[in-house]
C-alpha cells in the first residue's frame, strides 16, 4: 500500500521582495520536492515556483485551480492524489494560506479525510501589523472586511470598537486597496478621539509603513499615504 | 544630529529547530548588525545570538531585561538608544515578539516616541495553527489563557462557543502545557458535539500534531499526546 502523502501550507511573499526576505530557507527547501499544488493563479504559482528552483521541470507541475469558479465536485477531487502517496502544497498569491484566502477549505476537507496538514513559516500580513501595532497581544481578533453599505459599516465599527473594549481585544480589518482612505476616514469619524489606531501598510516590503496613534492625533492629511496600498488597521479602545 | 534608530521585533524558534526552519535567511542578516536588545532572558537571547552569527561579540551586547519585574522607570528608558541612533532588537524567548509576550508594552511606547518599528518574518504557532485547522480564516481570534476556576472557565467556553457561531469566527485560546490535558476534557465535556475543536501542539517541531474533529469525534484517549507539550486550541461552531 501507497504511504500517504501530506497537505503543505506554503506561504507566499506580500509584493515584490525577495523570497529569502520573507520564506525561511528551509521551507523553499521542502518546496523544491513538491510537484502537485493547489493554487489560487497559476501564472503567480508558476513565478513562485521558477523563484525557488524546484526539483521538476515547469511541464511536470500538477496545478489545480482553487477560486470562486471552482466547484465543489472538482474541489472534492483535489486532494485525491495525497492518497496516493503524493505531497500537495498549497500556494497562495500572497501571504498564508488559509488566512483570508481560500485555501481554508482544501484544509477543511484534508482534515475529514484524516490528512496530514504540515502548516509552513511564512509572512502574514496580519499577524506583522499586530505585532508591530503594541497593542494587546494576549487577545487580538481579526475580522475580515467590513461591510460596503456606508450605514452598516458605521454600525460594525462601532461594534468593534465595543468589543476591544469590553474584552480587551484588538480588532483589525481590512478594505479594497482602492477605498483604504475612504474606511481611514470613516473610522476617524466615527470612533472615539482616544480610542488607539494602528495603519499597517505594505507591510514587510521596502515601502513599509506602520504607525499606532490615538484617534484625535490621526490627521486626513496623513492618510494620503495609505491609496491603493494593502493596509490592515487595528483599533483599541 | 544622529539618525535615529529603530525597533526591530524578532522571532525565535518555538523549541530545539534549526533557525533556518523558521526565520528567513535576509531576517538573520539583519539581526547580525544589532547590538542593543530587549530580551525576556538574556541566556536564552545569547543563545539565539550565536546561532546568527553576529558582527559583535558576546561581550559587546547590551541587554535590557523585560519581565515581570521590570519597573516603569526602567521600561522607560529601554528605548533611549533609538534616539541616539542605535537599532534595539526585541527577541522573545519563543515565537513572535508582540504576541502574546511582554514585548507589546516596549512596541506600544516606541509609537509614543514617534520611532519605527519594523517587525520580521518568524514562527507563530497561533497563525501556524490557524492556517491549519481549515477553520474560519477570514475570521478569527485569540484569546489568550481561560480562568482558572472550573466554573468560571466552564462559562467563557460556552461564551467563545457562542462568539464563533455568532460571528463565524474561529476562536483559539492556550493553556499551561502541564494542564492540557485537563483543559481539552472539559472542552469535550462543555462544547457542543458538532462544534470543531482544532488541537495543535508542538508546532513548527518535527513531534508537531495538529488535528481538527468534531467534539464529538475526539476521543478522550487522543488526549494523552498533549501532556506537557505546547498547544494552541481553536474551536468553531
Amino acid at each position: 500500500m501507497a504511504k500517504t502523502g501530506k497537505l503543505y501550507l506554503i506561504p507566499n511573499t506580500l509584493g515584490n521582495v525577495g523570497l529569502t526576505r520573507v520564506i525561511p530557507s528551509w521551507v523553499i527547501d521542502q518546496v523544491k520536492g513538491i510537484k502537485h499544488f493547489i493554487v489560487e493563479n497559476p501564472k503567480e504559482a508558476r513565478a513562485f515556483l521558477k523563484k525557488i528552483e524546484s526539483d521538476f521541470e515547469q511541464s511536470e507541475f500538477v496545478f489545480s485551480v482553487l477560486n470562486k469558479h471552482t466547484t465543489e465536485l472538482d474541489k472534492s477531487n483535489f486532494l485525491d492524489p495525497i492518497a496516493q502517496g503524493e505531497n500537495i502544497g498549497i500556494i497562495t498569491d500572497a501571504g498564508c494560506p488559509g488566512i483570508a484566502d481560500p485555501g481554508a477549505e482544501m484544509v477543511k476537507m484534508a482534515h475529514e479525510k484524516n490528512f496530514q496538514v504540515v502548516p509552513f513559516v511564512g509572512p502574514s500580513s496580519i499577524l506583522l501589523a499586530q505585532m508591530a501595532s503594541g497593542m494587546n497581544g494576549q487577545s487580538f481578533a481579526f475580522n475580515g472586511y467590513l461591510p460596503i453599505d456606508k450605514s452598516d459599516r458605521k454600525k460594525r465599527l462601532k461594534m468593534l470598537e465595543k468589543q476591544s473594549r469590553d474584552f480587551s481585544q484588538a480588532q483589525s480589518f481590512i478594505e479594497t486597496p482602492y477605498r483604504n482612505i475612504k474606511l481611514a476616514e470613516e473610522i476617524l469619524d466615527t470612533c472615539s478621539p482616544n480610542t488607539m489606531l494602528c495603519i499597517a501598510c505594505d507591510v514587510s516590503l521596502d515601502t513599509e509603513f506602520i504607525k499606532t496613534l490615538p484617534i484625535k492625533a490621526w490627521k486626513k492629511n496623513l492618510l494620503n499615504v495609505l491609496h491603493k496600498r494593502p493596509c490592515i488597521f487595528i483599533i483599541q479602545s
